[in-house]
């Protein structure tokens, strides 16, 4: 295909993709399909011979539509959103158009550049602590990281490095082995499952902290968990807060749990994958007081802040931590304003060495949607889960299993976990509405997450007829 | 912005990436800017209010592209290759606008399961041991990892977990602390510095096996060592092999080390970045014999198979290996066909949770090139590595330091390494191409990778009367 051919590809192809999200909602959120429904469908090898590209777009309605959960459709309620919107797909084309490998400064340094710069105007839209921005006189910087999950890493790995260094000055005699047998990370029970995966990655012991009737953790919990565990002969190293749980948004109580951190020189990280993009409004800010006691902070934009999958923003507060743990510098890498002082190689902030040019769509999208935008977007999806939180109420067969704070409500028939196991199965049956699960207290409970930019009240209205229309014909069943 | 402009501004930005890719020849291939340009060019906030989409392209031009190292330029000849092609930027385009976050089967059956026979399409291509592939009796798979820095760690990790379960099963009194202190991993002196840095992430030693007088790596000096070691009380559990290091595109001896590896119960992983497209050609296939003695392989499409980056395609040869390593399962996370044993669920595979869609970048690229279409991409890049190779052996004053077998050419002046750095440094201020260094056997060299799809024989030749052109002028100046 050459430039001409693109051309016109390109013109369908964005009108393809203006078609199937003006249409969304006519396609059923969750698809019909068995495991293994799709390698029946298409050819066992790869084609000898080019083949013309209005046979692949054939395949694309034929092949991957029917297997498609539609993220971005207002019917989808499950997980947490995935952020989608205009401005950040147009900043990906031009993205996918430089293709620019943005490991170190000289790779491409508008690349570099303009990222620590979004990271800085964002830091400022959340009121981050001076000292985690990096244009000031403070030691600490952001990143755009693929996913929470590598923030939790890396912030775990720089934790462990720092512990590691610290212990072996102190005691030199001490195997760094014996060591590390010996650190002790901490997180809520609530905590995302890629922070246990973290632990396991890192080779290092993690505990979790048992939480209050709000699901979130209390500096009173990790303090005696700690006390003991020093008795035991085991050293505290980290602790990963979240803000935000994935269960039931809790948010554990930072300002409580920083000084206990920063007193037993524990790293304290904190994960507010999707709750931290409405720190962006001052109504939702306190929630983030603390924060000048934490040596690692992440959120995903990519989840509530209408830039698309994948942006995961990290700031630290001492980049040394971070750099210092794994820098491996080969020829072939170097390059001559590297000793400068100013130039940032973002491949010591993170796992993989190349990187696309993120920070664009955070451009394109923060001047676009100006931080007013930001601020409504936010504002709306909280009201609208505040709307759905009321009918729920209003139904006395129902119960609320969390406080609604932000986009995410939990809630459940009253009854058995099996009742409500029954619900959730002839909801995605019916794949008129999507919702996951969770556990709270050994409770089996709904998560309605609003999570579309397109979701409107009428959505909200139409998914609670259509639960209670599924509750009328569950309870109708012999048994009930 | 809604649809209907997204429709007009989606036009226009193909057309822009149109004509940047066809002009971008015009452009000085390396930007002329100094660390911290742009911070002073762009505001020190976000806007409160929305700006305009003009607004924000007109900057394109005045704030990024001045910053830009033109990757896709066909006078770009550093690194290695970053993959583009039309038909991936198409398929980039469809999977922002899916938008769905493939962590599981079911949170997008599509993307998941092309994902797998993608991978086995690739693996025949490249005429993998059965025993790679899904769709077969074996237990292996395929997966779309991030960079090929990934696929180490997790072919590390993966290794380091059923060696810590084996030794701690057959040794029960032995800590796991204990073991872990014994294990050492092993890979080239000219591997790739992921590798190094994925043993400081899993926290186990790794030793750098010496090559041969061709930059390779040997069966018996592997064999050596790990003997050594085993004397010494220490565990080898892993061998990290290299096709086409990065400084000079040298291949281990695969068929050599495998048996070794085998013998000694060490996990065989191969790092082919690089070099891995080209064995979809028949004549350079024999490279890859010894591969039915790995446990994991590795390479990039998005280096050098046209489908632009983030594309690293890696095999194992038995899945529960790396799935077994790091299973974290919420319920939130559970769906009904997890259990069915026909599901994958790839978040087990990897270090991120989330992860796009981008096997479509695969088939859309497979099918409009063709296997013929890829294999003539391949053959011409070598081609073109080849001329080079002659131009420079035809001048007496230049030495070839590396075998040229793919599409990198390892050259210098004769004479003292400050020479050549000089030479570099000239090159590098001209802006008219771009190269970058890399030492062997303490030489230092210039790489010339051919890199863009669109470079043409007049590129090379360009290049290299540059190149003698400012070997002139070096060679006149005084001290010379």
């Amino acid at each position: 295909m050459d430039a001409a051919e693109f051309r016109r590809r390109g013109r369908e192809m964005v009108d393809y993709v203006a078609d199937y999200l003006e249409s969304i909602e006519q396609r059923p959120v969750y698809p019909d399909v068995e495991p293994g429904y799709l390698r029946s469908l298409i050819p066992t090898e790869a084609p000898l011979e080019p083949e013309s590209y209005e046979e692949v777009m054939k395949d694309v309605e034929r092949v991957i539509m029917p297997g498609i959960t539609h993220w971005h459709s207002p019917r989808f309620f499950a997980y947490f959103p995935a952020a989608s919107s205009y401005p950040a797909m147009l900043a990906d084309m031009l993205c996918g158009a430089l293709g620019c490998i943005g490991f170190s400064w000289a790779a491409s340094p508008a690349c570099t550049e303009l990222e620590t710069v979004m990271l800085d105007w964002l830091g400022k839209m959340l009121q981050l602590p001076e000292g985690f921005l990096a244009g000031t006189d403070g030691h600490g910087g952001g990143v755009i990281q693929g996913t929470a999950s590598e923030a939790t890493l890396m912030s775990l790995l720089a934790a462990r490095c720092k512990a590691l260094r610290h212990f072996e000055s102190i005691n030199p005699k001490k195997s760094e082995a014996e060591i590390l047998s010996q650190l002790v990370a901490y997180t809520s029970e609530h905590a995302h499952c890629s922070v246990e995966r973290a632990a396991l990655i890192g080779g290092v012991k993690m505990k979790k902290v048992p939480t209050d009737q709000t699901f979130a953790v209390r500096g009173e919990m990790l303090q005696a968990m700690v006390e003991k565990d020093k008795e035991a002969g085991l050293i505290p190293f980290y602790f990963c807060a979240t803000l935000g749980t994935t269960s039931s948004c809790a948010f554990d109580h930072i300002a409580e749990l920083g000084p206990i951190c920063n007193k037993e020189n524990m790293w304290m990280h904190i994960d507010a994958a999707y709750a931290g993009s409405a720190f962006i409004c001052p109504e939702f800010r306190p929630l983030l007081n603390g924060i000048e006691f934490a040596d690692s902070f992440n959120f995903n934009p990519h989840k509530w802040m209408l830039v698309n999958f994948d942006c995961s923003a990290m700031w630290v507060k001492k980049r040394t931590d971070i750099i210092g743990a794994f820098k491996v510098e080969p020829l072939y890498l170097k390059h001559e304003n590297q000793e400068s002082g100013l130039v940032t190689d973002y491949r010591h902030w993170q796992i993989p060495l190349g990187r696309r040019f993120r920070s664009l769509k955070m451009w394109f999208v923060f001047r676009m949607y100006g931080l007013k935008g930001l601020q409504a977007h936010v504002r709306k999806q909280v009201a609208l889960a505040k709307e759905f939180e009321s009918l729920v109420r209003a139904d006395k067969r129902f119960e609320i299993c969390a406080e609604v704070i932000m986009g995410l409500v939990c809630f459940r028939l009253k009854g058995s976990n099996e009742l409500n196991q029954k619900l959730l199965k002839k909801l995605t049956k019916s794949r008129e509405i999507h919702l996951v699960p969770c556990q709270l207290s050994g409770r089996f409970v709904l998560r309605f997450a609003v999570c579309a930019r397109t979701t409107e009240s009428r959505h909200i209205q139409h998914a609670w007829r259509h639960i209670t229309q599924l509750t009328f014909e569950l309870l109708q069943e012999p048994g009930h």
